[in-house]
């Protein structure tokens, strides 16, 4: 056990290769995205006359604004070397900012099927995305008034901690469903139009997302065993 | 915590509330998918001379024959009354068994892919799919090695378990990924053809599906908690 308690405070515990691991595909999955979205898929742009530019804001926020954020700030107590208390409160700021840009995100692909012409809301993937989405705000704010507002008791905080832990996994999970099920909802709708090329970058910006997925997962749960 | 430890074998853990929602939405979601496989979309036959006949295999054993079946073998530990070994054995052999209805389900696909001169695993659900299900058979093999066959010792299977675990859960989770792209690429193919009710039953099957798999890892992991 490389964890280091000290009173209250509990300095950074090592980052695993498995956290490293998290990083690379968190990475390579922007660099596939941007790929993807300004080679082939004409820019990103939200207030573009083109209808697919401002989609195309949509899969760019709620990847790399919010579930790589996520991903990041679920992880923050292995990667930043500061006081439990400092850790708390990137965790929680991490967050803040991921919703933030999530809400953008969810705006632009609106916004798109006013301009298109398309229902909202019909899709499984509208639905596990949406109901995601929700789940974490919820979360935020119970996290908020549990951990950092002073209100709750020290033995309130050591029964929620576990929950707040599990849920947040489930929410993760759920938001890396979300993000296969638009990009495989999107390849389906291109297939026709799309080279080769540009179709297997799709499967190899899922695969990254996906291992993203795991691997913060991974991060997380071996923190427990090694 | 409930656990009774006599020797060398533990008894059940008492299943919490969350395990019986896993069942309930594992059954939930069985339903709903025969209801689309039987009502909807023509039925279900790997000999049919129907092309969508001999494709709705795949779906209905993905799901019934191999992640309903892997859950709940990953369960067995809480939800069998038995010795650790007769658990360790239940737990294999159900593997065992949705790895080879997997293998029919895979077939119903490539056969449909062949009738109707569709290429073979070009799709990023396709990628995830065969990924995650060579993953499941290495990972049956490993555990096959080395916790049933008595080769290795206490201090290896000790030290070996975690990663058993970690890596089974991670695996399951993948096949979710797969379960879900797979049903939005089918929902988003058959959108121009499909009526309200279907593609709302669709969704709902998508989410009971979701929360078969979150329900299944929140029952493990909050079997170190309460």
């Amino acid at each position: 056990m490389d964890v280091i308690e000290t009173h209250r405070y509990r300095y950074r515990r090592p980052a695993s290769n498995v956290t490293y691991l998290a990083h690379l595909f968190g990475v390579i999955a922007i660099i596939f995205m941007l790929v993807w979205l300004l080679h082939y898929r004409g820019g990103i742009d939200l207030d573009s006359d083109h209808a697919n530019r401002i989609f195309n804001v949509h899969p760019f926020l709620m990847f790399f604004g919010f579930i790589f954020l996520v991903g990041e700030a679920m992880m923050v107590y292995k990667t930043v070397g500061a006081e439990r208390k400092v850790q708390k409160y990137v965790h929680m700021f991490i967050h803040l900012l991921a919703l933030c840009l999530g809400i953008v995100g969810i705006h632009s692909a609106f916004k798109f099927h006013e301009k298109s012409h398309i229902p909202n809301l019909r899709t499984l993937h509208s639905w596990i995305g949406i109901g995601t989405f929700s789940l974490f705000c919820l979360q935020w704010l119970l996290g908020l008034s549990l951990f950092i507002f002073g209100g709750s008791s020290i033995e309130t905080r050591a029964r929620a901690a576990p929950w707040h832990v599990v849920g947040g996994r489930a929410l993760f999970f759920m938001a890396i469903c979300a993000a296969l099920t638009g990009l495989m909802q999107r390849a389906t709708l291109l297939q026709p139009m799309m080279n080769k090329n540009e179709s297997g970058l799709i499967n190899f910006l899922g695969l990254a997302i996906l291992l993203f997925g795991v691997s913060v997962e991974l991060s997380i749960s071996l923190a427990r065993y090694i």
